[in-house]
């Protein structure tokens, strides 16, 4: 009988901790995040349709969220990370291309002269990009990749660049997680760039990265097959590719998206017109102290047409220095 | 007190019903598998796999399994039932058409002559998908293809087409699904005419299917935006194309491959090089009187490299005549 007992109590304090847990996290899903108009948006929107008796109840299968990576999940400054990679990237490769060094552009990027690299414009990134992350297997590139964020750190805060990444936004994704959404990075970034990693640092499997690509080709060389990594552009997840990345990948409408450039416009506007009750969230860089702050007139994650279309329709804009309490995971302890 | 044992009783129960379900599965998780070498293998291979003692222990994230559709999960006979739905698209499309009477391969598609089409070739197949599957929008193409799954019927079985997949192989992805396996279709056939009935047929989220596409492109139409697909071949899944798919769509090696021609060669040998244990299914179609019996010669699902392949390398074959107790899930109450 006694054993009986015990075995009730425990089963009780099971289920009394259990609602705890629960409540609490009810109570504070995103600590990182002020109290405000901002923070209540999200929650009372993922309150609302969640809730099998809301009118905008959606089911699990179209509670699909996408964020953008490059200055929404972490840091784009002074330049996109990938941009770092690969400059690092050509200075490796560099002492087996002796010619390099008669190439203005690769002279340019060996001395880390950015300046010189983003007047070269497009087709100057382009080759950088060609030079830097093809004529590769897709295994040799992951490694390469996993080694480089590893570690390579980020200047100003010395830091690995792997921990630049917005505490506010993992809480976010957790949050969503938590309720019952599939989150997909949505970036213009390189797809193989950011697999590597992504899932320990986001929580965000590799089969739910969308990016720019290029092509690729399989060889079944004596048995042992690779993937080789071709210096063709396959495709640009940007602007509306953005949508066009979404469908192809994922098969459905978000109902959730986040993003904080101009390169996200189009995919807030196919999120908006589902029919399902969605969610746009726009994050401003309005921090010059902890992180940057840039907008308009920025070279890199310029957010102009974006920022009006957002007042215009009541999207929600996430004043950074206002609505985040940290900037980094590294900045919890301090 | 009484109230206490009873609750107590209750949970008693509760785990002693949740165990004997656990354990009746363990039993036979393949039910309409005969006993015998084939089923032995399968299970042996996850059992072992999913044990954290065994020395091939493969970590969650790594389970990935792949499966070829036509043929594998559904049959592909008397022709591929994406051509027919194509046929029968262009019959409903041909009345705001006239002068599609003038072209023999129209013709023949309204005529339901599969021979001349097929003597038509790869060129006259494509184009019937393009006249079919193109100038509409995804959203409106999703419509159409619900529309045809739930109504169009197959002549020999009197069935709609979305009833001939296969019983054992839906225990199948069961089976690896309950072990924690990510199950993902990777077809020749189209990504957006699998996805609309996928989900429900086979337990499989629209974003965990890759096949064959064509180009699309976003439009913001007046504030209602919506993307349209474009008379271009952008992404043929078969072949080569199985495992640059994978890598697209997953970035992930499978260790699981399943598929039933030599379209799924390359996947097969994509698997088998995975550094992890992996499983090569190759199913072989030899019932003539239930399904239908098809190898080396056939023009639809020609298995013949493959097989050879599969041998050689000790892949596990399923003889479909002697490993299935049922073909179909209708043919369960019968």
């Amino acid at each position: 009988m006694k054993y009986i007992l015990l075995v009730s109590w425990l089963f009780s304090m099971l289920i009394i901790f259990s609602c705890a847990e629960q409540i609490d996290q009810a109570e504070d899903p995103l600590p990182s995040w002020n109290d405000g108009k901002t923070k209540t948006s999200i929650v009372d929107f993922v309150n609302e349709v969640t809730n099998e008796e809301s009118k905008n109840f959606i089911a699990v299968p179209d509670r699909i969220a996408t964020f953008d990576n490059d200055g929404n999940l972490w840091s784009e400054q002074p330049h996109y990370f990938q941009l770092q990679f690969a400059m690092d990237r050509i200075k490796t490769l560099s002492t087996a291309h002796p010619d390099w060094q008669e190439d203005s552009l690769m002279v340019a990027v060996m001395a880390g002269d950015i300046e010189k690299i983003l007047a070269a414009g497009q087709k100057g990134l382009m080759e950088i990009v060609m030079r830097s992350h093809t004529g590769i297997t897709t295994d040799n590139f992951e490694t390469v990749v996993e080694e480089w964020i590893d570690t390579a750190t980020h200047p100003r805060f010395n830091q690995p660049y792997k921990q630049l990444i917005y505490q506010p936004m993992l809480e976010l994704l957790d949050y969503l997680q938590s309720k019952d959404f599939k989150t997909f990075i949505v970036s213009g970034g390189g797809i193989e760039f950011i697999r590597p990693w992504a899932e320990n640092a986001y929580g965000i499997p590799k089969d739910q990265v969308i990016g720019s690509s290029i092509k690729t080709r399989f060889n079944d060389y004596n048995g042992s097959p690779f993937i080789e990594r071709l210096p063709q552009i396959d495709f640009i997840d940007d602007k509306a590719g953005k949508p066009v990345g979404i469908q192809k990948f994922i098969g459905r409408k978000p109902v959730f998206a986040s993003g904080n450039s101009d390169g996200d416009l189009q995919m807030m506007q196919w999120t908006a017109s589902n029919t399902l009750k969605s969610f746009m969230l726009y994050l401003h860089h309005t921090d010059s102290i902890r992180e940057w702050a840039y907008d308009r007139e920025s070279h890199i994650g310029k957010l102009d047409i974006g920022l009006d279309q957002a007042r215009k329709k009541g999207w929600t804009v996430v004043d950074m220095k206002k609505d985040w309490k940290v900037i980094y995971p590294f900045q919890l302890d301090q």
